[in-house]
């Protein structure tokens, strides 16, 4: 797969702005150009960026598949951060941790939709373990808005290790699971916090559960098993934001 | 398109567990059959359902893709229910009405997510514009991992005439907008609710919104403009679950 090219408006869009990457080319069908098209290759020109005018089927070849709106560009890699950067940048925010741990969510659109609602709640910086996760591609970028190109990705060898370096760092490691003793509702969630949500088909695994300094469930009514991991880490992210901004759990 | 089959494990399996559509004929691939299939196999059998043996080319040609699992059954058209079917349900569970309202969700992905989240968060019944709306097809059935067998969906002609009839039968309507006054943590959710969610791109329709009786914003940090409709909806129901389970807004 390239990992140098993305694909689609809002990938496009926040890679310039966010100027995280190298832009080198903004490859575009020109036959009619919306207000926001023209607005990108403005930016993309005032930032030095060479434009190219492509047909429909020279986009195709370029990017495999038709999902394109007509917009793609030739990018450096997408900048991986290790935990340390995040934890950095969580001093120099001078804001309390919250950072979301994400323990092998396989699907792009899955990864995509949750780094975009992280990106929504605050979150400083998303810790993956490297086997058995997506990774960072213009799928995920696409399926998360543009989001991914300004959130802070660790892609870690031992996420056991990264929950113990976060938690001898100041942190509260708290994990999503169905079983937990405590409601989302119930747990305070006001200090310095990592959130722990599991993979699709499995949830966390036993050894990072182990881990993890408690336990909480997002209640659920009715007869299906379970909520799927996107919608389980967008509440358990905004109870916590909810939390932090009114001061406190019981408020 | 065939609206009369189903097709991936959850959807089949909670068709049948639900009892509202009657199965006909439940269609597998035998080759290799999980415990769970086998669950699902006694159970149809059980139900007096024939089940056939099929090749996987079979069943490609019989639902004109291969994301069946193995698995796809012949079933009575999806029970489209009436506004007054989901208020009389109210009626009878006692409970506090919490209804959903979909104005002009169009992905079948975004409509199977939200569905699968809405029985979660204990939603009575879904109401749905006919125009410009996913229907309630096999794909949303999978994208809700078969919680739309269970949900009652109502599929109106006239929205606005929808919310009148909710709001004469006692229930407030709140409309989830990015521009709403108060956010949905300050918004007391507790009493009879109807939750209106936009569309993908642009969010409630004037009138509808027009037709609220408040409007609620859920609060969002960083450059990104805005959460996705299932996330947004994620968020909403469950602050409403949080304030209805812990007696208030302010618990």
């Amino acid at each position: 797969m390239d990992n140098t090219l993305l694909w689609g408006y809002h990938p496009v869009y926040e890679a310039l702005r966010s100027g995280r990457r190298t832009i080198e080319t903004l490859f575009m069908v020109q036959d009619r150009i919306s207000p926001r098209e023209e607005e990108l290759i403005q930016n993309a020109r005032n930032a030095g960026v060479t434009v190219q005018g492509k047909t429909p089927q020279q986009l195709n070849a370029l990017v495999g598949h038709g999902r394109h709106q007509g917009i793609c560009a030739r990018v450096s890699e997408y900048p991986i951060s290790s935990l340390e950067d995040i934890l950095a940048s969580v001093t120099n925010s001078l804001d309390t941790a919250f950072i979301l741990v994400l323990d092998q969510i396989v699907d792009p659109q899955n990864l995509g939709a949750i780094v975009r609602t992280a990106q929504c709640a605050g979150i400083h910086g998303i810790v993956i373990p490297k086997d058995r996760s997506a990774p960072p591609s213009a799928a995920v970028s696409k399926a998360s808005a543009g989001a991914l190109e300004h959130m802070q990705l660790a892609y870690v060898t031992n996420l056991v290790e990264a929950l113990k370096h976060m938690k001898s760092s100041g942190l509260w490691v708290s994990g999503a699971d169905q079983h937990g003793k405590d409601t989302v509702f119930q747990a305070d969630l006001t200090g310095p916090l990592a959130v722990v949500i599991g993979g699709e088909e499995k949830g966390i695994r036993p050894l990072v559960k182990k881990h993890c300094d408690f336990i909480i469930s997002v209640p659920q009514i009715g007869p299906i098993g379970s909520l799927n991991a996107s919608a389980a880490a967008a509440v358990v992210m905004y109870e916590a934001f909810r939390q932090r901004s009114l001061g406190g759990v019981n408020h």
